[in-house]
C-alpha cells in the first residue's frame, strides 16, 4: 500500500526542492524520515545512517543543482533520501515498488547518480577526479557542464586507507571541492582509532579544537553541531557553494534520529537470561535503536524474528564459541574484524568477554592484515574475520605481508560463492583471488565440524603459514539443518559403493610450493564409483551428491558415480586426480565461484598437461560478469549449475 | 677488492655499536656514507635515502638493542645501514658479496630482519602486530622476547593508503610504540598531498607549528631538526626508549648526502640541447646528486651509462611522446603516476611540459585508480602508469571504481611478466589478477607499434570502458632493435604457408559480458601451419617465433605449425579456437605468468568444455610460487619455457 505523505510524494526531482516553501522543509523531512523508518521494517536496508542524513540530504538538493553540481555519496548506503528527492520517491513509498531501486548509487537509475558505490572511502578519490575533468575542460563556467563537486562522506569511511589518499590529494589539486563529513559518532559498529578523538574534541569545541585532521591535510574546514537541522544545514552549505578551493563541512548527525531511543532496547538485552549460540545472536539482531546500529548494520528487524541465522551469523558465532575457551591459556589468540563483526555472529557480548583477544580496527581491512601479520611473526594466531568482497580491499597485504611473509594468520572468508548481492558486494570472485596466491593455504569446509576442525588446526601451533578458511554458506547451513548432509566425519566410511580399486588414502603431502602440507591437501572421497566422478568444491557439495543420486537413481541406464569433497583449493591433489583415471572417463568439477581463475580449470589443465587425453573434463561455475540483485536460483539456472543440466551434460559425453 | 675501512669492518651486530666509543660515531658514520657511495656506483641500489639515514641508523642500535627491540623499516630501501651494522658489513664493503644480501629486510637473512618488505606504508601497522603480541604476552618484560617496538617510515611512505590506518590504530592500541619518520622532503619523485604543507611547517617551526597531522591521529610527537647529527639522534631516542604509549620522532634529514651537490648535475642538464627519446629519458638516469633521486629511484649511474634502455623507460617514453602533442587538442587527456614516473620514462622534462596534464599522486596507488575513474566518468580520458607490482595495491579499486562503473581509463602495465626481480616486485602476477575482473580489457602488445595503435584506441573518445595495457618487456624490446621481430602489423600477410582452411579472418566482436569490443579481440595469426598450432601471448611471442622456426626446420620430421599472437588475455577468441580444431590437434599457450589463474589454462577448459576432445593442449607458464633474484634464465629453464623442452614436448605429443 503506498503511503499518503502529501510533500514527499510531490518531489519529483531537485526543482520540487528548490521550489519548496521553506516552511515546508521541516514537515519534508518528518515525512522522509517516517517513510525510512516504515520502509526500513518492511524491506530492511541502511536505516540509521539515512535517518541521520534526512536533513543534510534535503539541504543539498536545496542549496545545489544536481546534476550539474555532482553529489558522489561515499559507499552510498546513506543515499536513500538522495534517490526520493530525485525521482525515485515511490520506490520507498510503495512497498510494490521497493524493489526497482538498488540499496546503492547507480548512474543507470538516474542522472544523479554519479557512480556504482558499495565499499568505503572512495567518495573523495573519485570526487577529485570529476573536479580535475571539470578544470580541465574550462572549470566552472566551462564546456564540461560541472559546476559544485561534492563529496559525502561518514566517519566511519573515513578510517579507510583510500579516504586518506583522497584527503591528502584534495588540497593539492585545488579548486572546488566540498568534502561533507557526516559525523554520527559511529562506524557500522563503534568507531575506532586515534583521529576519533580529534573529532570528538572538534565536536566539543564548535569545531575549533585542535589539532584538526582535515586542516593537518590541507584542507580548509567548517564545522555544524546542528547537522539534523535543515536550516542550519542550508545556511552552511550556502557558504561553501561555489567554493574556489577544497573545503571540510563537518555536521554533526544522530544516526537513526526517529527510531525508538536506546533505553528501551538495552533493557530489552538486559533483563533475559544469558543465551548462547544462535539465540545469543538473534537477540542482538533485535537491537535497532535510535543512535546505534551494529549487530546488523543492514537493519531489518522484523523480517528476522524468529526465522533462523544464516550461514554468517551462525557459523561465525560457532567460531568464536570454539575459540573462547581458549583465549585464557593461549595468550596470542587473537579475534579482529574490520568494523563488522555484527554480520559474522562476533556478537557485542562475545566482544566484551573477549576483551584485549578482540580488536576492531575500525573499516581498514589492509591494517587489518599487516597487523595480523604482526602478530604472526611474534608468535600468536590472529584470526582475521570479515567478507569476501572486502578482503578484495588486501589483496596487496595478502600477498606481501601475508604469504610471502608466511606468517601463521588464519583469515575467515564469509559470504564467498553465488548469491543475491548486489553487484558491489558479490562473494564470487574470492576463489580465483585467494587461490592464485602462492603460499596462502585456501580452506573450503562443507560441514560445520569440518569447518571446526580447519580452524582448529590453522590457529595451532603446529601451522606455521597463512590460511584463508572459506566459511560455509546456507546450502550447507540448510542441509545440516535438516541432517542429510553426507560427508560428515564419521560419515565416510559408510558412504558409497566398495570399488577399492579407486581408494583414496588420506595423508599428508608437501606440495610444490612448500606450504600446503596440512591435513586437509588431499582430496577426500565421499562415495566411491566409476566412470564418472564428481569433485564438488565447499558450498557446491550438496549439489553434487543431488547429482550422484540422480545419476544412480537412473531407471533405465543408472550411473553409479564417485563424489569428491575437494577440501581446499590451492594445490591439486595430483594423486587422487591420477587414481581417478584407473575407473573414471569424465571428471565435473564444481565450484561456486568465477570459472575463469578459479579452481576447476586447473583440474582440466592438470588432466591436458599430464598427457592423460582419455579424460573427459566438464567445469560448472559462473560466468565472469557483475550480477547485481539476480536471485540465486537464476543464477544457478544461468550458469547451468543445477541437477537437471549436469545430469543431462554427463549422460550426453558418457554415451558420447 | 674489498675496502679498508677500520670501525665498520669490526662492527659485526649491535653489541660492537654499543661497544663503540661515543666519539667514534661520526667516523663510522663517515665510512658507512663512503661505503655506500662505492656500492652504489658498482652495484646499484636504493642510495639516497640510505645515504640520509646513516646517522639515524646507527644512533637506533646504539640506543636500542635488536633484535630485543624489533626495528620495522618500511618498505626497506633505507635498511642497508642496517644491514651493515647487523652483520652483513662484508656485502657492502666487498664487491665479491654485493649478491649475498637483498635489497630488502627479510628474516631468513638475519634476526634482525623482522619481514620481508618492498611494498610502501606498511611498517606501522606491522609493527603494531608485533607490540600486540608483546602485550597479549606479558608485555615489555614479559615472555614475548620484545621490548621496543620501532617503525622507520619515510615522508614518502606516509603518503600510502595503509600508512594512514596504521597511525589511526596505533594511538587506539596504545602501549609502547615508536614511529620515526624520516623526512628527507623527498618521495621517489617529488612529495605530493596536502599533508606535506603541514611537514614543511613543522620543520619551519622546530616541530611547533600546527595543525599536527600525527597528533591529530591521537599520536605523541617529537621533533629532530638535526637528522644527520648522530648525537642528537641518540638524545631523541633515548627520550623515547622504552615510552609506554605510540610516540611520532619526526626526524629531517637529508636525501643523498654525500653525493655531489645538486647544482652540477642541474647545470649538467641545463647544458645540453634538447633530446628526445631514449637519449632524453638516458639523460635524466645520469642525475644522481644530493637532495634528489627521481628520474630512477633505483640509482646506477655508471652501469647504466652507454646501455640502451630497458623496455619500462624506452616504451614508457614512446608512449609519452605520443600522447603529448594531443594534450592541445584534447584537454580530459590526463596521465596519472603513483610516484614514480622515472622508472616507466615519464620524465621531469615531460612533465614539465605537460603542466595540468600530468598528475603524480605520491604514492598513492587507490587513491590514482578511483581518481582516473572519476576523470573518465566526467568525459576525460586518464592514463595511469605504474608496475604491475603495485597495481596490485589497487585490486578493489580495479574492480569496483573502475570495472564495476566502465569508465575508460587506460592502465600502463609496467614490468609484468617474469624477471629476475626481488620477491617483493614480481611482475608475474598480473595475468590472474587483471585477466579475470569482469569488465576489463586487457591488452597485450606484441611490439611497440601495437603498443601505439592500442594506446590511441583506448584513449580515444570510441573506447568506453577500462582497458590495461601491459606494456612490452625487453624480450620484446630486444627483438625489435634486432629488426627480427614478426608480427608487426605490415608483415602479417606475408608470414607462413598459406592453408587457407584455417583462414583467420580479423573482425571486431562482442563478448559474452559485453564489454570487450575492442579492435583486438580476436586472435592474430601471424603464421599459417597445421597440425600444432602455438598461441604465444604479449612478450612470449619471439619465445613462440623460435619454437616454430625449430619444428620448421627439423630436417628429419618437419612440422609446419601456426603462431598465433592472441593480442589481449581478456576473453577467448572462440571462433578463432574453433577454426584451429580444423586442421591442428595440438594447441599450445605460451605465457610469461603465472600458470594458475593466468590464461593458458582458459584455451585448455574452452577446449575441454566445447567437447572437442581430440585437441591436445599443453601449457607453458611460471608455478604458483614467489621468487627472488632467480635470472631470467634461470626460470625460463626451470618452467619448461625453452624451445628444446616445448619442441620435444610437441614432438612427444606429435607422435603419441
Amino acid at each position: 500500500m503506498r503511503m499518503s505523505v502529501g510533500i514527499l510524494s510531490a518531489i519529483h526531482g531537485p526543482a520540487d526542492v528548490h521550489a519548496l516553501d521553506a516552511a515546508e522543509l521541516p514537515a519534508l523531512c518528518g515525512e522522509i524520515r517516517t517513510t525510512l523508518v516504515r520502509y526500513g521494517h518492511v524491506h530492511g536496508g541502511h536505516i540509521g545512517s539515512n535517518l541521520g542524513m534526512v536533513e543534510a540530504t534535503v539541504a543539498l538538493h536545496r542549496v545545489f543543482d544536481s546534476p550539474r553540481d555532482r553529489i558522489v555519496f561515499d559507499v552510498s548506503h546513506q543515499s536513500y533520501v538522495h534517490k526520493m528527492l530525485t525521482g525515485r520517491a515511490d520506490a520507498y513509498l510503495d512497498p510494490a515498488h521497493h524493489d526497482s531501486v538498488t540499496g546503492f548509487t547507480n548512474p543507470a537509475e538516474s542522472a544523479h547518480d554519479q557512480f556504482v558505490l558499495g565499499h568505503t572511502g572512495t567518495s573523495i578519490s573519485l570526487a577529485c577526479g570529476l573536479a580535475k575533468s571539470r578544470d580541465l575542460t574550462g572549470g566552472m563556467d566551462g564546456g564540461s557542464g560541472i559546476r559544485n563537486v561534492i563529496a559525502v562522506i561518514g566517519d566511519g569511511s573515513l578510517s579507510s586507507a583510500i579516504a586518506f589518499e583522497g584527503l591528502n590529494n584534495a588540497a593539492e589539486q585545488g579548486g572546488n571541492l566540498i568534502i561533507i563529513v557526516n559525523d554520527n559518532e559511529m562506524s557500522i559498529a563503534e568507531d575506532h582509532g586515534g583521529m576519533y578523538g580529534t573529532l570528538t574534541r572538534l565536536r566539543a569545541t564548535g569545531g575549533k579544537g585542535g589539532p584538526n585532521l582535515f586542516m593537518a591535510f590541507g584542507l580548509d574546514y567548517r564545522y555544524v553541531e546542528a547537522g539534523n537541522d535543515v536550516f542550519a544545514l542550508i545556511e552552511a552549505f550556502e557558504q561553501v557553494k561555489d567554493t574556489d578551493h577544497p573545503v571540510v563541512v563537518h555536521i554533526h548527525t544522530r544516526k537513526g534520529l526517529g527510531l525508538p531511543p536506546a533505553k528501551e532496547s538495552a533493557e530489552a538485552r538486559d533483563s533475559g537470561i544469558p543465551m548462547e549460540g544462535d539465540a545469543a545472536v538473534a537477540a542482538e539482531d533485535s537491537m535497532v535503536f535510535e543512535g546505534r546500529h551494529e549487530a546488523n548494520h543492514w537493519q531489518d528487524p522484523d523480517s528476522t524474528t524468529g526465522r533462523p541465522l544464516g550461514a554468517r551469523k551462525h557459523y561465525g558465532s560457532m567460531a568464536m564459541a570454539a575459540l573462547e575457551p581458549r583465549f585464557a591459556t593461549e595468550p596470542g589468540l587473537v579475534v579482529i574484524s574490520p568494523a563488522t563483526p555484527g554480520s559474522n555472529g562476533i556478537t557485542r557480548a562475545f566482544r566484551e568477554r573477549a576483551g584485549r583477544h578482540y580488536v576492531d580496527t575500525g573499516i581498514a581491512e589492509e591494517h587489518a592484515v599487516a597487523f595480523a601479520s604482526g602478530i604472526a611473526r611474534a608468535g600468536g594466531r590472529p584470526v582475521l574475520a570479515t567478507s569476501a568482497t572486502f578482503f578484495q580491499r588486501t589483496f596487496d597485504q595478502l600477498q606481501q605481508e601475508l604469504s610471502l611473509n608466511g606468517t601463521p594468520v588464519t583469515l575467515l572468508d564469509f559470504g564467498g560463492g553465488l548469491s543475491g548481492a548486489d553487484n558491489t558486494h558479490s562473494g564470487v570472485f574470492d576463489i580465483a583471488m585467494f587461490g592464485n596466491i602462492p603460499g596462502l593455504t585456501c580452506l573450503a569446509p562443507t560441514s560445520g565440524r569440518a569447518f571446526l576442525d580447519m580452524l582448529a588446526w590453522s590457529t595451532s601451533q603446529s601451522n606455521t603459514s597463512p590460511v584463508v578458511i572459506r566459511v560455509p554458506g546456507d546450502t550447507i547451513l540448510n542441509r545440516e539443518r535438516s541432517g542429510d548432509l553426507p560427508g560428515d566425519a564419521q560419515d565416510v566410511t559408510d558412504m558409497g559403493s566398495a570399488d577399492d580399486t579407486c581408494s583414496n588414502a588420506c595423508s599428508e603431502k608437501t606440495t610444490a610450493d612448500g606450504t600446503a602440507t596440512c591435513p586437509w591437501s588431499r582430496y577426500r572421497t565421499i562415495r566411491r564409483g566409476t566412470t564418472v566422478a564428481v569433485l564438488a568444491l565447499g558450498n557446491t557439495l550438496p549439489l553434487g551428491w543431488r547429482v550422484v543420486e540422480a545419476l544412480a537413481s537412473d531407471v533405465r541406464h543408472p550411473l553409479d558415480a564417485t563424489l569428491i569433497d575437494p577440501q581446499q583449493f590451492s594445490t591439486l591433489d595430483a594423486a587422487t586426480l591420477t587414481e581417478l583415471t584407473g575407473c573414471h572417463r569424465i571428471i565435473v568439477t564444481l565450484e561456486d565461484g568465477q570459472l575463469e581463475g578459479g579452481w576447476g580449470d586447473k583440474v582440466t589443465a592438470f588432466y591436458a598437461n599430464a598427457g592423460l587425453r582419455d579424460m573427459r573434463v566438464l567445469n560448472f561455475g559462473a560466468a565472469k560478469e557483475f550480477t547485481d540483485r539476480v536471485p540465486l536460483d537464476a543464477l544457478n539456472e544461468r550458469y547451468g549449475m543445477t541437477v537437471g543440466n549436469i545430469t543431462a551434460r554427463i549422460r550426453s559425453e558418457s554415451r558420447g
